[in-house]
């Protein structure tokens, strides 16, 4: 039925040998995998003068169908992983040495899962390993041969692995390198990222297409508790999975982020770790998982602060590989990138805890002069908040917002520099009195002019008091003088203090304080300003003083004391 | 003399044949090149009977030695690199087919730089191109061959071009991948720095290694005047080169920080940008020069500072490469590390910035609270360097060292809550107003208390008037409960209120004081704490109010009040 030993016929000459050399050169000069395979698999079916044939390579303990020549009904099955024993291949892996089998039909490995979708009449069937160094690296099979040709046909198989392996070499250095290219370009552009929630987005989304995934997450140890918070996702049925939450240890994630392990699972079912509660809340079908934890590097700052330690902070997952299985340059290439992710998100924390550090303590700072007079208390935050809201409405720069709630929350500063009798004074200011009051922007000039990286907020705190006719103070700065931050804080300023309850009257409400902005628009105030804090209040953005629960109204002595609104001096 | 056509001479049989092409095969199933081009040159000499021979390489526009078989006396000729147009090699490129010469002495193409140092008698040679699709990548040379086999030794010639080309293409794809890989790394470790010098160190670093050349250089552009100042150097005979400065647009670096292009000079002799002042400074010999800008990304911040734009800060030159010349890779390679290394400059920039800005606000607001009374300014900066100074001869942690240095900065902000007329008191403060004042560290814990990031300082503003024997306020914390930075704070506290001038008296001598603290250690003060600030006023790292220039005489009201230091409640 089958025999080992293949029909000796060689009917070539010395001068057909050459030429067949030289064509073989030809074709192994291409350094592309699938033409050279393409090629050399034509060249050896014509040699053995076949009808047909097939070409496999073995990929770890799979094979893939990679060529079929003559035969178009099988050309479905190219790109197709079979079980390494399979049929007649498998038998030609395992002998390592040619096959040459008679009638393939009446042979009992024959699988006709190979066979079935061949159209040809298949009799006789030449079946020659691939040897590298004693290795088979494939099969070829050629059907219904005319000539053994043994020696050359053994010659140019082996030929053939050996190119095959170079071309598989080169493949997998080119695409090494890029994917490596890629991830220099990734982690280049998460490094110029210090919004949060933007870096969690780049981070899975990069991982999931650099590892060619179907899904990823980012998970996040919560400090207090150990539990790992699903950040982000991408891929899953249902774009984002919100509010998931695994107890600490708690599936394959919870594994890896507790002991900072790399875990590449093939197959999830499996694995007892696995947490399929996921899963099931999507309907996402995971298969495979390759998992590496988010561990921040030594975080070298300037002199005084130091090295930050090394730490685990969480776990990425890729999960499903498109083509293949996760292997060891997909593990590193996460665990670099995941390495980079996490100092990131650790220097973008920090960068976001000294920015909070900064604004909590100017506020909680000036909160505390605010507080001297019982009547202002709360007022620079406030007038923040309404100079920060008139800005959004105006869709004014992020980076003008940032330098203006700032500059809103230093505005009235220069009143630490103001005596006490004159601050807490419940009535009206002689002109004397007035006349030290209105030296608080000057004196937050003095207190904070000289500070570099103010130098955007200075005008905020020198000209909220300015008004466009030029009938402010301190420089009675006309229209095109005052800056946009000074005229946004101005209105806020204003607002607050017509709002807000004073010792000899409430807060006004909103719509007779409007009635008051809107006579001084022009005069005193940027219309554009009043309007957009018009709006701002009626979307609910911001609240007056006196429509807070916070601050509440037993602040109120005289609550039957008419009142005027004394604008500049109040302030 | 010479003769184009090669000699037939076909002395092998199919079996010959057969097995040369299976030796070939075995030969070029290794792709390290330098093993492949040695064992094919032996085969090939083997096959023509030569007693010698010779392999070169063409690489653009030289070639290079790359093997010598059969003549010891040539081995250290290998790796040398010489015009392409060289001798008997250059002839047989220019005609891309065999050249046979009879003899070689009597040829006046003979390069004696080629023949010198061969010890053998060398006559004929076979001089055969290798082609590689009708180009020639190289050339073998057969001293004194027995047999011409010319269609045998032109198959094998061709089949070692392709085998080299393959080999050569590994090897650039192998290297890329471990340059990539290595710049994966840089880019990881250069990102995890937020300290200027620090990074300004790694980048110049690792610019050298990663580019394998001999020097490099940082170049930063002045704002104020567009000139470049070097920063930084690796490489040159002076370890550092100081105080260099480019005019703007002076010199290949001036050109590329202005223009934004990536220059790549072979010679900086023919090239008149080059800017020689630095090589005569430090006797340094620039060959060659590769030098891209730095530019920096867009960052992307939180919502509210949204992005910064893209822009030009200096340029990076590396000089010398060490093997051949900066070439394409190595200007994207460069050009990738120059980009990121430009976007972390900038982060560790913004990073500082806002650390700065925090400081100098805190610094400029106690200041004010400070000046409130004319006898306490300056106070809080003062104490915030005495403590710094006694931490630092102590030797503690660097984070240790920040956090004290805010801590003490706001050690007195609660003094923002007593009323002026005990703060300004000059006399002698009643039990009532005393009262009063001892409030502050609690005041100013209700000030800050509630920030998140200001939790390690809190101690030094709530502790710093506690003494180790229990009677200090608010709390009346005895040694082991008072924190190091609370001892430390009170230490430098006492100290400034003894050595500052007061309405009633002039601040003590240095020596005096230290009498008074050494009388309290152990009871009042940290006797570690104390000896510390003695070394750091000894050393002239730190300086009391009285030496200092910047605050005279002036304030000293009456010279000749006799004085008691009232030490806790003065400071």
């Amino acid at each position: 039925m089958t025999s080992q030993t293949v029909v000796q016929n060689s009917a070539f000459e010395l001068e057909q040998v050459l030429v067949v050399i030289e064509r073989a050169d030809a074709i192994a000069s291409s350094m592309t995998l699938d033409p050279l395979l393409d090629r050399m698999l034509a060249l050896l079916i014509e040699i053995a003068g076949g009808e047909a044939g097939t070409l496999y390579l073995v990929d770890d303990d799979e094979i893939v169908f990679q060529v079929v020549h003559g035969d178009p009904a099988s050309q479905h099955l190219v790109g197709m992983r079979l079980p390494i024993n399979i049929g007649l291949v498998g038998a030609t892996i395992r002998a390592a040495q040619p096959l040459w089998i008679e009638d393939i039909n009446a042979d009992p490995r024959w699988d006709r899962r190979l066979g079935e979708a061949n159209s040809l009449q298949l009799r006789s069937l030449l079946s020659l390993p691939l040897l590298l160094e004693e290795q088979v690296v494939g099969v070829i099979q050629i059907f219904n041969p005319q000539r053994s040709e043994p020696r050359l046909l053994k010659l140019l198989g082996n030929r053939m692995a050996a190119e095959v392996e170079k071309a598989r070499l080169l493949k997998k250095s080119q695409q090494r390198e890029s994917r490596l290219s890629a991830l220099v370009e990734i982690v280049g552009h998460i490094g110029s990222t210090l919004d949060r929630k933007t870096l969690l987005n780049l981070i899975i989304d990069y991982a999931r297409i650099l590892l060619d995934a179907e899904a990823s997450s980012l998970f996040l140890t919560e400090p207090e508790t150990g539990d790992l918070i699903l950040q982000h996702s991408t891929g899953h049925l249902h774009e984002r999975v919100q509010s998931v939450r695994l107890a600490k240890g708690r599936g394959i994630a919870g594994y890896v982020a507790e002991t900072g392990e790399t875990i590449c699972v093939g197959d999830v079912k499996r694995d007892q770790r696995h947490d399929g509660s996921v899963d099931q809340m999507t309907g996402f079908d995971t298969r495979s998982i390759l998992a590496v934890p988010l561990r921040t590097r030594c975080i070298t700052f300037g002199r005084e602060r130091a090295q930050s330690e090394e730490h685990l902070i969480g776990c990425i997952e890729v999960l499903n590989k498109r083509d293949g299985r996760f292997d060891d340059d997909d593990k590193l290439l996460l665990q670099t990138l995941a390495r980079q992710a996490a100092t990131v998100l650790e220097i973008a924390d920090l960068y976001a805890d000294v920015n909070e550090l900064f604004l909590d303590v100017i506020q909680a700072l000036t909160a505390a002069i605010d507080a001297k007079d019982p009547y202002t208390e709360g007022h620079s935050k406030r007038v923040s908040e309404f100079a920060v809201a008139i800005a959004e409405e105006l869709e004014l720069e992020p980076s003008f917002i940032h330098h203006l709630r700032i500059g809103a929350i230093l505005h009235d500063v220069g009143k630490i520099g103001i005596s006490d009798g004159v601050l807490k004074k419940p009535g009206r200011l002689t002109d004397d009195e007035f006349g030290e009051m209105k030296s608080h922007p000057e004196i937050g000039e003095r207190i904070l002019g000289h500070i570099r990286m103010l130098q955007t907020e200075l005008p905020v705190i020198i000209q909220h008091h300015e008004r466009l006719d030029g009938s402010g103070y301190p420089y009675g700065l006309a229209k095109g003088q005052i800056s946009l931050g000074g005229r946004i804080v101005a209105v806020a300023d204003a607002f607050d203090a017509m709002t807000s309850d004073r010792p000899y009257r409430r807060g006004l409400p909103i719509e007779e304080a409007f009635r008051r902005l809107r006579a001084g628009a022009d005069t005193e105030f940027d219309a554009v300003c009043v309007e957009a804090l018009w709006q701002a209040l009626n979307r609910g953005r911001v609240r007056p003083q006196r429509l807070r629960d916070d601050i509440g109204d037993h602040r109120i002595i005289n609550d039957a004391t008419p009142f005027r609104t004394p604008l500049t001096p109040s302030a």
